[in-house]
């Protein structure tokens, strides 16, 4: 199986341009995650309004931090920040969420399959400006952290399409992109392209 | 019955100092809305659980905005911003919970009335540099919003201890405060300042 793609939106777009963005992507997207810290509660439901009204799946939506706007809006998967809620509150308050986590370490790994996550992102992975191709520090701790736990990871931080083998070959569910997306003159055109080293990347089987 | 006494924070101290504030202000204080939206969800948890530690109700303790945080520690009292959720969202998802709205004009108390909101926060009544015990523009409209509707009104913005007797006089449950007492050099000293102008004040029976 290839690959998933999960994008994070910048928080810097007003809401239509990120809408139409999110709408035009999605066929190439497997999950978003709504990450607008700067914009008002009304703001993220006029958004996920106009995202859901485009045709994108609730299913693909995941809202970072906000646990309660999801539930309001009936969205299935929360991301939690490193210094937001605890995975094990959440799961036992709100036992139908799915819920990923954001971790930095291994050590954070552990806890957070400790607590039944359902999955986690790992970062960053390769530093802004690293040379494309090379691998960089965070691949061994992902590799670490992808070998010591049994729930999904997601690898995110720097990660550009040509990556995408090797973290394939390390065994992580998918990948996740903000930046490289979002800063480029066509964002779908540029998740395309990560959609298509998705395709033909297969997932290294740890079994 | 004397006015009530809702503090807010005001988002600008460590939470050591916040933590102690309110422990000391304790006495005097009704409710404390606590709004710090520049700390991480952990430093909010942090906060209220030193709070708490200080003997502080949990039943005194209202959490700005953040439903899920409240919900999660088991704190039944919430205020929504203008921006935020919407109060019949939250009744609806959350039944247990008592809900305050913040509105800013005679129709927006309207639409809170109608969908039962437990109380409202409206303000600002005073500029901030107004002539102390003078009538400003923001108690015309709060005396038609507290004739207009049924449920529980707070007045908050630029309060001094000598408004109090003319809020009592329009029939407020009670006012909020935030800046007067935080920038005070003794923060419980100001707050009991306020607690006394309310046991002085009678609340204006409506019926």
């Amino acid at each position: 199986m290839e690959l998933k793609l999960l994008v994070v939106t910048n928080d810097q777009l007003d809401i239509e341009t990120l809408a139409k963005h999110i709408s035009e992507m999605d066929p190439y997207v497997d999950f978003f995650i709504i990450r607008e810290k700067s914009k008002t509660i009304r703001e993220q439901i006029h958004l996920l309004d106009q995202v859901i009204k485009a045709g994108v799946s609730k299913e693909k939506l995941i809202i970072n931090d906000r646990v309660d706007l999801a539930l309001v809006l009936g969205i299935s998967k929360v991301q939690l920040p490193a210094h937001g809620l605890d995975v094990q509150e959440v799961e036992n308050h709100f036992p139908s969420l799915q819920i990923g986590k954001s971790i930095h370490s291994l050590q954070e790994a552990l806890t957070v399959m400790s607590v039944q996550a359902d999955w986690l992102l790992y970062g960053h992975i390769f530093p802004t400006n690293c040379k494309a191709g090379l691998p960089a520090r965070g691949l061994h701790t992902l590799r670490s952290i992808v070998e010591a736990i049994s729930i999904d990871v997601y690898a995110i931080g720097g990660i550009k399409p040509e990556h995408v083998q090797v973290l394939s070959d390390i065994g992580v569910k998918g990948l996740a992109v903000m930046s490289t997306i979002f800063d480029a003159p066509h964002p779908a055109g540029k998740a395309k392209e990560y959609y298509q080293a998705c395709q033909r990347s297969v997932i290294f089987n740890k079994e």
